[in-house]
């Protein structure tokens, strides 16, 4: 008995749920998919066991028309299903999944401009419903386009509870691990839902080191199973993407060769291609393999944006960079400055920085692990600054020099938009250099006071201007 | 006919002045010294010649009791000269010469230790009484007690203005490189000494590479002449040192050789070894030449100094790691609380920090080079820090680790005595790994807001505390 939709958007999620074998393990023993059609261009689709006798398989089509699909099991009654749905065009919100753009920048699959924003709440999705409502409607609020999750609970300080669901079936005092229990996946897509809904991009972290229960050293083949149970519930939407680990190199129990087999499973089982990336605690993977879309970066400097732009040829997204916060670990604990500033060191150099928020809780909810509310003062300073990108050139920011001086790190587009940056620096005044060619107008920007104004008439060369002398100001051109 | 004092305190100037040939060119013509007695202890010293006929010889004692002294000289006249002076103990806060004491830090000769806490006025002995005097008020006040100072006139942006003194005397549009002009000397000694009544040390800097007179790149013989008429005439003066150059690694005419050169000039010119040292703009020199007494460095980030005292085994005094104010240029706009934190990050790992200011001004007097008044807000937090230091151990800070975790930098004398600095940081709890043999009083300073608290009750071992959960707040533990 299927049960189908008729009419899918594109970039939306066609599902079809078949009833099938219960008998012995289906999660192990029954092969299920299908092929969905476009007139001769053919994609096929792993399906996954659902539970209770329930078979799935779900397509996310790109194609404005009529799609047909043939299903293909090792169980026949799930065999040779046929059917057909009708594609139409996507609803307001949707552009289609994230990709990379012009080397170092992102784009919708409609063409319209991504620009990361990101933030991370490791564990929201770990924590009942009351606080993932309540992180829903915070995120509602805030800035933030990107989320990074984990799909593991985590275990760490500020992280004692035990969470609702596991992805494994109990079995005894541990788990079965040729069961996945499918109430954790039916939770886990609500909520990567709910951020689409809010126009949030799902970074799903797949493993990572902060565990009591034994899923950072699982078996080979149980790592490598569960990815394609993932990808194949997962693929289908399309605001996620693929962060193999955050602090891959925290795991002592994998080796590089892991890491390379996650990806590759990963890339073999997505047929949409979702984003690619591995997040490093100390030294990077090497972002240049071929199974890597772009670069995940935990460092202290967005400083050095430009340089890892270079190295390895890819996007820049600086997820972590400390966190704006004040509790006793070192990473957690700048102020709301110092965040909004890496924020602008990335960006004036052609990179992504995202957020995070540590401050002490009497009930340990901490946004950067539970979500819950906002406390922190970078917040709003973070949604000028994407005031200030969107409202500039369609497609993302290149690194210059020269712009004013040797000093202050500048981002521009071409000839016709140029944004420098002055950091916690406080000069009273600055040559700017721009080309002749063009006449621009001058903004100062007080990043931290979030105001900007726009200097009298028009500039052209080399200039010299009034700033105003104190920390956290950017200086922006644009061509008139 | 001999001008002398018969009664020099202790680390005090004796002076003999006797008149002599006035033909031909008596700075290159007569050779004229003294050699100083105690005891069966001799000194050779060099004299100079003053101008006017007038030879000079200085001598600074260090022990108390009877010296007698008897000149020579290519001039019969000035030859043989004996006399004798009563050396007497110190007047108060005349402590004599600082030194290097305990491998990285500094004491006066009489043992009381120097913390310096230095600042930078370029050229302000090259300013004209009005402003010079200005100056000294400001200083009187201010908590400096050493001041880096060049001996050529500036040129440089802001620094346009010509000098009254010039160390040689003109030559039609040039200079007569064989003889010096005495009232040049004249000046800068009495600078010298408002200085040491001040109690602050002159650093005095021997050549550097802000020039349009001709002094960046004079000819070796000159170099090495003017050197030993410096060191004949300001050796004795007790609060001098020498710094060989500003930004040596700038003057490209200049070779490692010649530093070396320069070194060891003054090395066997100085009898009483004052302290040697060069400072850098990008690579440093050598500090681990025999020669070279402590490290003058220019970087932007005091947080290496511990490794730069394992480098080069010798004091770290960080003479320039960016200025307090608003300048265009790149090294010259923190805001006073960088400034600020930058002392304490190289205080807390066993060095030194430099103060330096340059807000724009409408005369151009910028204090970094001209002096005047200080407008910033960074020495007042100095002086608070200097209080601190000063009410501390009396020897100096070496860095520690593991007292506030692997996350702050801490100084310690032994196990008496911590001080760790949150920087930027703004925990509001942290701990603390204390020895568990003492019992310390524990203190939570605002560095910024300049307050101490002390915690109530004593500690030992491993503690929690709280803090203010703001940025720039240091923690000392003192063993009671």
């Amino acid at each position: 008995m299927a049960e189908v939709t008729n009419r899918v958007e594109r970039w939306g999620r066609f599902e079809l749920g078949l009833d099938g074998p219960q008998v012995g393990n289906p999660f192990m023993d029954v092969h299920f998919g299908a092929v969905f059609s476009y007139g001769h261009r053919q994609v096929e689709v792993a399906g996954f066991y659902d539970g209770e006798g329930r078979y799935v398989v779900r397509f996310m089509p790109d194609v404005i028309g009529a799609w047909s699909y043939r299903t293909c099991s090792s169980a026949s009654e799930l065999d040779g299903v046929e059917g057909a749905f009708e594609c139409v065009a996507p609803s307001e919100g949707n552009h289609g999944p994230v990709g990379v753009r012009d080397t170092f920048h992102f784009a919708y699959a409609d063409g319209e401009i991504y620009y990361p924003v990101g933030t991370t709440c490791y564990v929201w999705n770990h924590q009942g419903d009351e606080l993932e409502a309540e992180t829903l409607r915070t995120l509602a609020e805030a800035p933030f386009n990107k989320m990074r999750m984990c799909l593991f609970p985590k275990h760490y300080r500020f992280n004692a509870n035990e969470p609702e669901f596991f992805p494994f079936e109990r079995k005894g005092e541990g788990w079965d691990w040729e069961r996945f229990d499918p109430a954790y996946f039916c939770h886990l897509e609500s909520l990567v839902d709910a951020l689409s809904e809010l126009g949030i991009e799902a970074d799903l972290i797949l493993f990572h080191p902060y565990d009591r229960w034994g899923f950072a050293g699982m078996a080979a083949e149980v790592d490598d199973r569960y990815l394609r149970y993932i990808v194949a519930r997962l693929s289908s939407f399309r605001n996620v993407w693929w962060s193999m680990a955050n602090e891959f190199d925290l795991m002592r129990a994998k080796t590089e060769a892991d890491w390379d087999r996650y990806f590759r499973i990963v890339q073999e089982s997505d047929p949409y291609h979702h984003l690619r990336s591995v997040h490093n605690c100390r030294g990077f993977y090497d972002h240049s393999r071929p199974w890597v879309t772009h670069q995940s970066i935990q460092h202290r400097l967005p400083e050095r944006t430009a340089e890892w732009r270079q190295l390895y040829g890819k996007p820049v997204v600086i997820d972590e960079t400390q966190y704006e916060g004040n509790i006793p670990l070192q990473w957690g604990n700048i102020p709301p400055q110092e965040m909004v500033r890496k924020f602008w060191e990335g960006t004036v150099r052609g990179g992504y920085v995202g957020h995070g928020e540590t401050y002490l809780h009497p009930d340990d909810i901490l946004w950067w692990s539970k979500g819950g509310t906002l406390h922190g003062g970078s917040p709003a300073r973070i949604a000028f600054l994407r005031g200030i990108i969107e409202d500039g050139p369609a497609i993302g920011l290149d690194p210059v020099s020269g712009v004013m001086g040797y000093r202050f790190p500048c981002a521009a587009k071409g000839d016709d938009y140029f944004l420098a940056y002055c950091s916690i620096m406080q000069p009273a005044e600055t040559e700017l250099h721009l080309p002749e060619a063009k006449q621009y107008a001058i903004d100062i920007i007080d990043t931290w006071e979030m105001t900007i104004v726009t200097l009298e008439g028009v500039y052209s060369g080399d200039v010299e201007i009034k700033l105003p002398g104190k920390p956290y100001v950017a200086v922006r051109a644009r061509a008139v």
